[in-house]
Formats: structure tokens, sequence, C-alpha cells
């Protein structure tokens, strides 16, 4: 007679550190599936992110912020399409040498955010590689049928905004990362800290989603740095635009690395891992985005409008056109 | 003046071999975000599965099968479940030295089991890894309201039922994997071609879904071995089961290579990659579930009773108890 389950290890460890972090949909994580139960009306955002250490993340950056990153990266997109989040589901490749404190670590980091945004866990996968950790999370999201907000939704006139602060997340990495450049040296204490905050905890503006479901033509967050993701929604929208870049809002921190090096402003506006929104908003429309901005503690500027040549962003820095030769991020 | 996209490569590839396998809610695979919009009265059934080069498949395995294989096993698990596939997100995380051929096949190969089971593509994410090809599949499926087949609804007196034949994709991994045991070479060419094919391309069984949706009281899909995966249905149901090993089906392929060596049947009934249907039902509704499986054209035939123990499986071979030192495969 066997004596049932015939793999504790894998079992306990699900039920010790993910179940908690389960909702009803995920019936105790010892299903083959989780459930979504969609309101009457509502339809269902998807989205999905794959990170991998060394390049997504460092491999010994803390193991709760790993967790939190790979989530807040899913919310942030969900925060972009206007939706609410419902759930998620893990898929978890565990590189040689894991153990037991470095998974309840990251569980712990995964448990937080998943309370602060009300987006339960829902199931998962957890598998072995002999490569890098490797995560990949799909969120889940509701929205009132039809209101999802597309990349492709802007128009000629339309106002473009962008929230927070641009450039955080790229000079982060750098301040981070080992062998940070000289530049690095030149920040005070605090702004190290506060830049090397915004790399390794993104926090999506789900504050702002229903303000963008609400008001705004056109919505995308900004993961691959904000010249390489306005060419995506311009594309995307068959618009053009045109930018100024002075009015791209830096934080104290950005500013004096900028300063020190004026170079960085590139490095800011193409870096990525920024995690905050870039919409458009219809002239008639823009006072009221900007007041439930306000309501919901956002801050959100205009840097442009969509205009010019379909496919095609004019920048101009202190009224001079400015070409960028590197978009964004490139992924492969 | 920048020129959009900034990253041609990418898009062009997403747009040339992923783009045609989208179904609407993929909304072109330019946006964020994908979107399910789920009929009046129904839930969404989420199942996701990670594979590894190396863990889950070998790395040089023909690059359609690959895409077939990694589909295919989430697609078993919404069968299970009873549900109807609506779509699927995947994640691809590529290793060093892929070239756009390999990328072509894949997707061909995606694109054909997508066609057949009715479940495009509405989103996805693609990014480089040092390590391994990765890849995760989250999948979605429909079923009315509160109808999802559980793993934990067994109960006392239940018939225990298994689709189709078991062990062939265990003893196909054998077959298909460098230096291949002493029996491969026993067995005929039409054979081990057979028993490779079915550790290749499993063969989701979405004919029974509608079947075990209206009879069944519990499923699962056989994934990691009938001995392992019988454990978890018991543990979930609290109950116990006997199982009689001779009615264990096993195709013609499987009977001929355990004839040559009897020990391979504990392979067969432990070793996983069976994507066959796991399930119980009530004595009242048994005849009816046959009709419907018949009616679908899968088999289903009758393994033993859920009985004893709760959380014990008592196997009987010949009439008498055998034990199972290992129960199935062990992720990590």
């Amino acid at each position: 007679m066997a004596t049932a389950p015939a793999r504790p290890g894998e079992f306990e460890l699900i039920a010790r550190h993910f179940a908690p972090i389960a909702g009803p949909g995920g019936l105790g994580l010892i299903d083959d599936a989780g459930l979504l139960r969609p309101g009457r009306g509502f339809e269902i955002v998807v989205t999905t992110d794959a990170l991998v250490a060394g390049v997504h993340f460092l491999a010994d950056d803390p193991p709760g912020s790993i967790a939190r990153k790979a989530l807040a990266v899913n919310l942030s997109d969900l925060a972009a399409k206007g939706a609410r989040p419902d759930g998620f589901v893990l898929s978890l490749a565990l590189a040689p040498g894991w153990d037991e404190a470095w998974l309840a670590a990251f569980a712990a980091g995964l448990a937080a955010i998943a309370a602060e945004a009300g987006c339960p866990l829902i199931g998962g996968d957890t598998v072995s590689t002999p490569g890098p950790l490797t995560l990949s999370i799909t969120a889940f999201g509701s929205v009132p049928a039809g209101r999802m907000v597309l990349r492709s939704g802007a128009k000629y006139g339309d106002v473009l905004l962008v929230s927070g602060t641009i450039g955080d997340g790229a000079l982060g990495l750098k301040v981070h990362a080992p062998d940070a450049p000289a530049w690095v040296a030149g920040l005070d204490q605090a702004a190290r800290d506060e830049l090397a905050d915004r790399y390794l905890h993104p926090r999506p503006r789900l504050a702002l989603a229903q303000a963008l479901q609400a008001h705004a033509s056109a919505a995308m967050d900004v993961s691959d740095g904000l010249v390489g993701d306005l060419a995506k929604l311009v594309t995307a929208s068959g618009v053009g635009a045109e930018v100024d870049l002075d009015a791209v809002p830096f934080s104290a921190a950005v500013r004096s690395a900028v300063m020190a090096d004026p170079a960085l402003a590139e490095l800011a506006w193409t870096g990525g891992d920024d995690y905050e929104i870039l919409c458009t908003v219809p002239d008639e429309k823009y006072s009221s985005l900007i007041a439930a901005a306000d309501a919901a503690g956002v801050p959100l500027v205009r840097i442009g409008r969509i205009a010019g040549v379909p496919g095609t962003v004019l920048y101009r820095e202190a009224g001079r056109p400015r070409e960028f030769a590197r978009g964004s991020f490139v992924h492969f």
C-alpha cells in the first residue's frame, strides 16, 4: 500500500509558501487548474511577462525583490489597460542550488505585492532548470466589456502624457549593478538608494487604471524605454507624435545625475524599467483625466501631442530636433 | 526624427510567425495584453505548464514537436477539467544560437495544434536566455459556472477509470532518447515509432471534455505517471482507492516491451507523459459516461474503485498487493 502524496517535498513547499497567497480561484493549489469568475459584463485582460536571471534582474538580487518585480511588471500592464487586477499564475523554473530559505523569501515578497494589489495567486507550475532562474507570470484583470485601453487608440490632436518620473529605473540599474560607472560616486547616498530602489521595486500605477479607462484614448506602460515604447504606440495607432524632451519629468535624483553628466539624459529617455504610464487623451477630456489622476494621487504631465508623419516621432530638446540612434531595450 | 518601430527584428518576427496563430483576443499581438471574452454564465479555467529543454524535451527535438507538446500538455489539463479551449499565451525564452528557421518551424507546429484544438494565441512574451530554451504556456478554457471537474470530487464507491493506454510516453522517451536501453532493440520498427511518437506528440483528450463535465465526479490528466497522479487525486479528494493493475490498458507496443522485460510494467505505471484522463464516476452515472466516451471515440476503461484508507492506494497485480517505491516523476 503506497502512502500518498508521493512527492511530499513539492506539495509541502507549495502548501507552505504559495497556498497562503492563493485566492478562492486557486482552489488551494491542489488542482490542475485555477478558475477565473468574471463579473457579468466584464472582459478579462491577460498579460504575460517572462524574467530571466542575468537578463531582467541580477541572480543575487533579494528573492523578495525578484518576486515583487515579476508581478509588478505584469500589474503595470494591467494598469495601462485600465484593468482591475483579478489574479495571476506563476511559472517558476528554479536554478540549481536553490534552498527553502530562498523560496520562503521569494514567496514573502510575492505575498506582499499580491496583497497590496488585491491580486491573488490562482495557479502555477514549478520545475527545475539547469540554467538561470526563470519566471513567467500571467496576470488577469477585469474591464467593462469593450473598455480595455488599447495601444492603437491614439488620434491626431490628442495630448500625449506620462506619469511619474522617467529614467529612475535605467539609472537605478547602473547604481545597483556591479562595476558602477564613475557618475554614481558623484551622487549622494539618498539619491543612489532611491534610484536603486526604483530599479529593484517597480511601482505599478494601478491607482491610475480607472482614470485611464474613463478618459484615455490610448495607453501603454513604459517598460522598454520612453522612446522605444512611444514608437510602438504611434505605430499601433497609425499616427505620429511630437515630444518636448524638456517636459519629460525627471526625479531629483535623475536631475542631479544628468547635471553631473548630461549624456545620462539619453539613458533616462531610452533605458526602460520605468513602469510609468504613457497615454493619450483628446483635448476635451484632458482636464477630466488630469483631475482623475490628481484624485488618484498620481502625477500625470503633458509631454507632447499626436501629430506629424504616421510612424514617426519628432523629438525637440531646447527647441532643436533631437534623434535617437538606439530606441529602446532590445530583447533579442 | 526617429523612425518607428525601433525594434523591427522582434516585431517583424512576431508579425510573420506568431500573428497568424492569433485569435481576435490577441489584438494583432501589438498591444501589452490580450482579451478573453467569456460567454455569459461561463467561468474561465486557467492552467499553466513550463517546459525546459533537457528536462521536459530534448533540445534537438524537432521545433514543431516542442511547440506542439508545450500546448498539448496544457490542453490536456483543460480536457481533464471538462473545459472547451478558448486561447493561450506563450512565454518563450530563446537559447543562444536560435535562428529564424527554427522559429518558423516552432510556430508552424504551434499553429497546427492551435488550429486543431480551436485554441488561438492571445498574447505572449519573447525574451532571450543564456540557459536552455524555456517555454511557459498558460491556456484558458470555458466551463459553465460551477461545472469545472475537480481533482477533489471523488467519493467512496465511485468507479475509477482511465482513458486510452498508459505507459507509451514513458517507454517512448526511452526509445527516443540517446543511448536507448537493450529492450528497445527487441521491438519492431513500428512499435518503436509508435512509442517515440506518443512521447513527442501528446494527444490531449479534448474530445472527452464534455463527457467528463456532464458525468465525472473528479478528473485529472496523467502527466507525472498513473501511480503518482492517482496519489494526488485521492489526497485532494480525501479518499482512498483500489486499483487492479491488470486492468490498466497497455498498447500493443507497450505489451510487447513488457513481454520482453516484465520490469517495464513499473515504468509504464509510474513513468508519466501519458496525457490520458484519470477520472471517477458514481455507479449510477457509469453507463452514461461510458456511452458519452464511446460517442466521443475515446476508450475509457475501469481500473478500480474509490475505497480504503484516505490518502492511500491499494494496488493488486494478479490478485496480490503490489507496492511502488517511486510514485512518479519528481520535479525537484
